[in-house]
């Protein structure tokens, strides 16, 4: 029988200059406690990311519509998520943030335009990295149920990197994007170069 | 026939010491493309404000499984809202806000745990307010489509502002409960005891 979840190709990632370590998956699956509540986090981030881009650019159509979308498709998954954690009986808890997030942060140029074409493809590619994860967790992850829910949720963060992308390009020139898209890509696997100590989505 | 919709009871709303005034009615009814873009604003604010609660409680798992359901429902009257626009042919822009929510923000007490209380009361007045003005468009909206899709906001706006006033009760005495959430809706009413000059669904 031929299964039906697409083969994983992890290390051709769009956007991503390099593939995640064999470490983190170790650290991770060793850890998928703490990796589901950063999980939570993550998704409950994300949607307030999206959240805030909208109020940021409140005319620009296309972002507040794309935006919407993918601030709703998150918060279902970290309602997902939480679920897990309650079947888990992993009481609701913070864990700290790694470094990621607050890093390439930095990358984001302070005057407009630059500063929105930055946050677009910020987010376009924590949602790449977010997709090559959870496809590393839905192939190794040891509880084949928590794995096929990982599994599950890698259409959508495909959707989403890609909808970051072609909203940049709907507002700026697909060289201009290019090019920035690249600078930024090669900041944040400098940023995972190093594995952080504590075991995270984007440690 | 009798009508579908039933008897709107704007003077008796509960939580709120006074009602709307006729005046802001007539506002709001003469300034309908106004008042959608501010409402498509309050549905995102609302949205983002659920997230930001429960980043700031993430261990509190009553709190975090009510507000996503909210805040998931606020992005989805977004949506609507901004259909409605699309609709009518108004572009996505943005209108300042009234002082409403930034003066009620002034009610919220610094300290932990008066602040969570606090906060959960502002959100359950803005949505008990929410929930009579769309009640009075709904009444006399003079588009009756407009109208009716107003009418069926209502049933969730309610819903909402009893669920901050039980998330409130679930983790403080209910005596205390109530004690504070008349001191601050003694404030919403004398902050929309004035008509700001602005249409806007808190004015």
């Amino acid at each position: 029988m031929v299964s039906a979840t697409p083969p994983l190709a992890r290390s051709t990632i769009k956007f991503l200059k390099t593939p995640t370590s064999k470490a983190w998956v170790a650290q991770a699956i060793a850890n998928m406690d703490t990796i589901l509540l950063d999980h939570a986090q993550c998704e409950r981030k994300a949607a307030g990311t999206a959240i805030q881009m909208m109020s940021r650019y409140p005319s620009s159509d296309r972002l507040v519509r794309e935006l919407t979308a993918i601030a709703q498709e998150e918060l279902s998954h970290y309602e997902q998520v939480n679920q897990w954690l309650d079947k888990r009986g992993i009481p609701l808890q913070p864990v700290t943030p790694p470094p990621y997030g607050a890093n390439l942060k930095k990358c984001v140029r302070r005057n407009e335009p630059d500063r929105m074409l930055d946050l677009l493809l910020v987010s376009a590619l924590i949602e790449a990295r977010s997709h090559e994860r959870l496809g590393l967790l839905g192939e190794h992850c040891p509880d084949p149920q928590l794995a096929k829910f990982y599994r599950s949720l890698m259409a959508s963060e495909a959707r989403h990197y890609g909808s970051y992308w072609l909203l940049a390009t709907t507002y700026f020139d697909i060289d201009v994007v290019n090019e920035r898209l690249a600078e930024i890509a090669e900041q944040e696997s400098a940023i995972l170069n190093m594995l952080h100590p504590e075991p995270r989505i984007h440690s």
